[in-house]
């Protein structure tokens, strides 16, 4: 899924999570469910650059509409946290400044994308934290919701005891990963785009990992990891395993290989995800946008929820590999 | 201060902080105190090297060794948070396996690069934070301390109160950072090291930001910003503003240079912290081995508190520029 030589036109891409995604697990209902609330969340960055809005307010507007479905593990669907709790990270990068806000562990944001603008925005900062990152929300005039409560769905409580269960039967260390809890994390989101003044933005927003205790913080705001842009070689927002994803700097790295070896997108896309992060053991993937408009979605898992659309109007979702 | 083609040697590298560090500032008692506590870290470290011991347990040492000391921004010396408290980061990598340990805003941890390690060594999670990190810590036999007060110094205590003064004087947002915020800080510590069967290994721990708030978290537990150590290319350890060195991503980024461009160490050193960390504004500097041995410690402070060591005994601690 990528093209090439755009020039001159916005575009913007999404996800909304990487992992073991069959066909076999996916009812009918659910993937028309998900094509759906991808495409709206497409249309929604679209019109922000169709308007000649910029990237930062593009992503943002598509990871906003992720945040709001039950349907991916941000915002109102983010998974529970071992004490039935809900603790989410979120990062937002502009590549013409490359200027980022990042937020991690927030319990009370409906939407951790709009604090991260608020701190890409308003702080000198660049990631903040806990019960800090939410005084800031308020100081800066952002309402909180009362209690957790708005984050509960049945699906993702289910998830969750059923982690547990999975844990004491195995007796399994919690510091032991394994494929289960790769598969309960599935479902962070993330956009990157280009808007018609050649300027690129990445965004992603996570719940993290069903069962995820003693404070864990994954790639998501962590720039260079889940989340880079820079205007010269690309924006990109990474799903996956996050503690691979750092240790491969996966983000930057296509960055690095762009600026470095002079690779285009989307060599230097699957040198960094299919080749290196696969190499070093990690599972997941990127979406990456270049400031021609170029496209690169690799990912070495078996799904990626995903998707692209250009100011001339043509577009794609796709959820399986091929 | 760089070597070139040592072979077959172990190495040490490490840093004390950069900053605005002037000769009329430094008392000759403040200068042999710290020149003293460099090169008993460097002996830490280089006496595990000497005897056969690994880059990952010479740069532990060689930090404990730091955090230890009040005169450092790092364990005993932690600078004091906005409310009178002290939240420290510490992050060590592995450049064999470029496995990872990190800790965010801990409070009640002595060494928090003992903590970094526990990680390293215990847990699939490479970052952990707050209190979900120190009951990591007590679950895994680590011994907290009390309270706060082991951290306590009288000289960092006047440092917050001069902070705060001035912000309330200036009438300050404390979304501004200035060259005030920045001069509280210095003394982050690091090192970085080959261990004789050529890994490498990069340690960093610092108390942060005298004043900070929000929960704010730096570059030093961040993966690619404030620590890296990749045994094919090198090991470094950041110090300076940490929201610049994240948007840098300032340490992973001497490691693409050496293995995109096929610079040397001294060259992606040069680059990527006197010209790219330069001109997007950051003020800082790192200190950098490869596997031959090779050092690197650029900075564009006006000074960095800074020694290496080998095994062959030659040594040197330096703290201004020339």
């Amino acid at each position: 899924m990528s093209v090439d030589s755009y020039t001159n036109l916005s575009a913007i891409a999404i996800h909304g999570g990487a992992g073991t995604i069959l066909r076999a697990n996916l009812t009918d209902e659910k993937e028309r469910d998900i094509r759906a609330k991808l495409t709206e969340s497409l249309e929604a960055g679209n019109v922000v650059l169709e308007a000649g809005g910029s990237a930062v307010d593009a992503v943002q507007a598509a990871v906003v509409v992720m945040e709001e479905s039950p349907l991916f593990n941000a915002g109102k669907g983010a998974v529970y946290t071992h004490d039935g709790s809900h603790e989410q990270d979120a990062c937002l990068m502009d590549g013409a400044t490359r200027n980022v806000g990042a937020v991690a562990a927030v319990k009370r944001v409906r939407n951790p994308i709009l604090l991260a603008r608020l701190v890409l925005d308003q702080s000198t900062h660049v990631l903040l934290s806990g019960e800090g990152a939410e005084t800031f929300a308020t100081t800066n005039g952002m309402e909180l919701v009362d209690d957790q409560s708005y984050f509960d769905t049945e699906f993702r409580y289910q998830q969750l005891q059923k982690a547990i269960a999975r844990e004491k039967k195995e007796n399994k260390q919690h510091t032991q990963l394994d494929h289960s809890d790769v598969e309960d994390k599935i479902g962070t989101v993330g956009a990157v785009a280009v808007d018609r003044h050649g300027n690129l933005a990445a965004a992603t927003s996570t719940g993290g990992m069903t069962n995820k205790r003693h404070g864990r913080i994954g790639d998501t705001p962590v720039v260079g990891a889940g989340t880079f842009a820079d205007n010269k070689t690309c924006a990109v927002s990474s799903t996956g395993v996050g503690e691979y994803i750092m240790r491969a700097m996966l983000a930057y790295d296509i960055a690095a290989l762009m600026e470095y070896k002079n690779l285009t997108l989307e060599e230097a896309g699957h040198i960094a995800v299919m080749e290196k992060f696969t190499e070093l053991g990690g599972d997941g993937g990127v979406i990456a946008i270049d400031a021609l408009g170029n496209i690169a979605m690799p990912f070495n898992s078996s799904g990626m929820y995903r998707g692209w659309m250009r100011a001339d109007g043509t577009s794609e979702v796709k959820i399986f590999k091929e």
